[in-house]
């Protein structure tokens, strides 16, 4: 699938590509061309992909991308369709190229290409409050209610029957149908991805979107960053209550309930029916099963196995943490 | 009291009360008329309650509900006036009668009775910045101050001398005198309440409001649920910080101070002259003391007696706290 | 330097300062007039300071204020030339008299200076979105944007090429160049400082000011509370994730890295390239070094020495939370 938001400013050149990055010499064809940049699994032919770190192995080795920014230790899993680029910095020199390709995806400056939402061709049955903005490239489906100085700012799909409150703003998102966005959630921004840097930090680009799935509801005061490489996702069903944050890339199921003041790292995954009381913080990077249940409170820094029941600073299995603290 | 901001659309026969509800049969007298629906302690002769905890006893005992939703095991405990209706998922029922008697209060859908505030006959001496909306049944006191983007949406009242900040949005809410509510703040929405369904999850109503004593503050970016059945609480002068969650139906006393980013579950009641440090969470249904002192990042799971200090997560005795983790 | 934003109602005589403070007898030289209330490093001949703990010790002893409230038994650190004026509560007698010199720092109504941007003479290379107003003293520098319904209230100062995102409030704040102020936030307003009083509380004058330094950024949807008696820091090419809270007096350095919902208390001192990850609570009154790691979830209650690792609650260090929690 090609970006659903972004402008692609490819192809470019392998060649043309590297030769700003000051890269030790790397036997590569100067004549392929390369189309789009892509994480592993979604790399088709004429792609360039990244592979970081050994935990991604098993979709490495069936990556179909055609070349693959890597670490020299790492290159021997790439199958050999896949061309290694070896680096010592994977996403520095990733956050690079990506900008070439994606240079609108790097700054989230207000979006001035809004206009006040009578000003423009939608559907009667979408009831709107004062002072409603919308950018270009948006979509809104039927039934819907956009509150009062929401701004919709461009790239955002919205199916049917969505009620969207007031004083959101949304960006760079696909939303389902029979969703909620309660008031003064933040949606779609990029996500708090950059290299550092003393003088001045190399800021990482979020080519991703936030997708919610049908018959979800997004609590007041919310903030859902979209992704960098990948999308940030939440499930069908899904409810999060009052200021929880999700950073990017995360991917949380269906059917999931999340208290108040949740925060989750980046770049995990939640699977289905998962509850997690008020307050837990989940860390990066991390696979959490299906029908777990974390305690309000608790620090998760540990993959967490399907039907399990947790909580704690780091998080345990629950009848532990209860006989532990009588 | 009846309800000061929704309206009741009974009152209904108990038949047609029961009758979608799909129940085992039940011994009940087809022609009995009930009024409206409340929680143990308030409800009258003609009202449905429910009962769904053994906690709650003592209350249930003193009931003068004619009828009350309950469970077998618990149905001995109720008084010879109050028929009891023994179903298995009580909140469940519950919930499904409450909305037909409150079909208004389950979706908090932006207020599209707003006006923008210059339209409306409100006094001189109300200053409000630019672009305030107000809706229906709104009141105001003398001498108040509204901020820009500021939304009051229908049924709220205000006090004399309060200071409203700028983009703060508050609905269903009442607020006494000289009450100061900081930017950003969302009061009054509907509390994270509803009974996971795979498919669709099913709201549960609330039809409870928020109530902020008089000389209370209100910290930037906070946000306070309304309650389901019964209100949200907060009492005179005590003063919240910025980004401080409160879930529905929290009592919460006179004189307290709560720091930033503390969060509260719900149903929870905090006695006079509390302190509460920052990020500290406290869980549901719990019955905290007053002059209690809770250290900031505390996780309190249970009750706390009268003039305790705690620390922890769990949260225990401060200088035991302090004593195990020199 | 005087204060840039706060009109000083000054000079008072000691006298006049005193006489409704109902102090017990002082032996003072009623004709002396008081200039500028300080803190103990910035005061100056004809200033009033104060001190109220044994830690400032060192900087007490250096202060060339001509006045200082303070404890009995503190008075003999002052230095000659620095009258003590001895009291029982030494913040609530400074918060009184700071009250008489900067009345308008008490409270923080909406600014109704603003001015839709439009009408004002701000220069064509600003661009900006719909419905920005902006108060009385304010600068804006060269290529910046500001973003939809954004509020910058009067005194503030934005240097050059800042992105200011929407729905964000702004007072009483000092912005370098290249700053990125991103959706929803609030800064400037007033810190959460008062003194407990079972009728009315009494609210702390907040004459200080926020500084963010240049390159630096601040996530959606966060709070920096200006100083009270000095100024709340951040510093450069530090960047801020969502919904942090930072409150009133604390001085973060430069090049930090502070994930999602990170709280401060107040008057801590962070050091230069500090990492802190999600949820971390940092108490007040702290000393952080350079170059320290604190991990997500922490509870900082202690000073941590430069170059540390830290994680936990209470944090420790970084290794002996993780063996103890394997």
């Amino acid at each position: 699938m090609n970006n659903p938001f972004f402008k692609n400013h490819g192809p470019f050149k392998v060649v043309d590509l590297l030769k700003d990055l000051k890269l030790q010499d790397i036997d590569i064809n100067n004549d392929d061309i390369i189309q789009d940049i892509r994480d592993l699994s979604s790399a088709d032919k004429n792609h360039l992909t990244f592979f970081h770190s050994k935990k991604y192995y098993p979709v490495a080795e069936k990556t179909k991308a055609s070349y693959c920014i890597t670490l020299k230790n790492l290159s021997n899993y790439l199958p050999k369709g896949c061309k290694a680029i070896c680096v010592d910095n994977v996403l520095l020199v990733i956050a690079k190229i990506t900008s070439k390709f994606y240079p609108d995806a790097i700054n989230d400056d207000f979006d001035n290409s809004v206009n006040n939402i009578e000003k423009l061709n939608f559907k009667n049955d979408i009831k709107h409050g004062q002072n409603v903005l919308v950018g270009a490239n948006v979509k809104i489906g039927n039934n819907c209610l956009i509150g009062h100085n929401t701004i919709i700012e461009k790239n955002v799909n919205i199916g049917s029957n969505c009620s969207i409150g007031s004083n959101v703003i949304i960006r760079n998102t696909l939303i389902e149908d029979n969703v909620n966005i309660l008031d003064g959630c933040v949606i779609g921004k990029k996500g708090f991805g950059f290299f550092p840097n003393n003088q001045k930090n190399l800021k990482y680009p979020h080519i991703g979107i936030v997708y919610i799935g049908e018959n979800s509801e997004i609590g007041c005061g919310s903030t859902i960053d979209r992704g960098s490489m990948s999308n940030t996702v939440i499930g069908k069903n899904t409810f999060l209550d009052n200021q929880i944050h999700i950073a990017h890339n995360n991917k949380i199921g269906d059917n999931c309930i999340i208290a108040g003041q949740v925060g989750f790292a980046g770049s995990t995954i939640i699977g289905n029916n998962v509850m997690i009381g008020g307050q837990a913080g989940i860390s990066g990077h991390l696979k959490i099963g299906n029908n777990v249940k974390i305690g309000g409170g608790s620090g998760v820094i540990k993959d967490i196995p399907d039907n399990s029941k947790v909580m704690g600073y780091p998080s345990k299995d629950l009848r532990q943490f209860l006989k532990e603290n009588k």
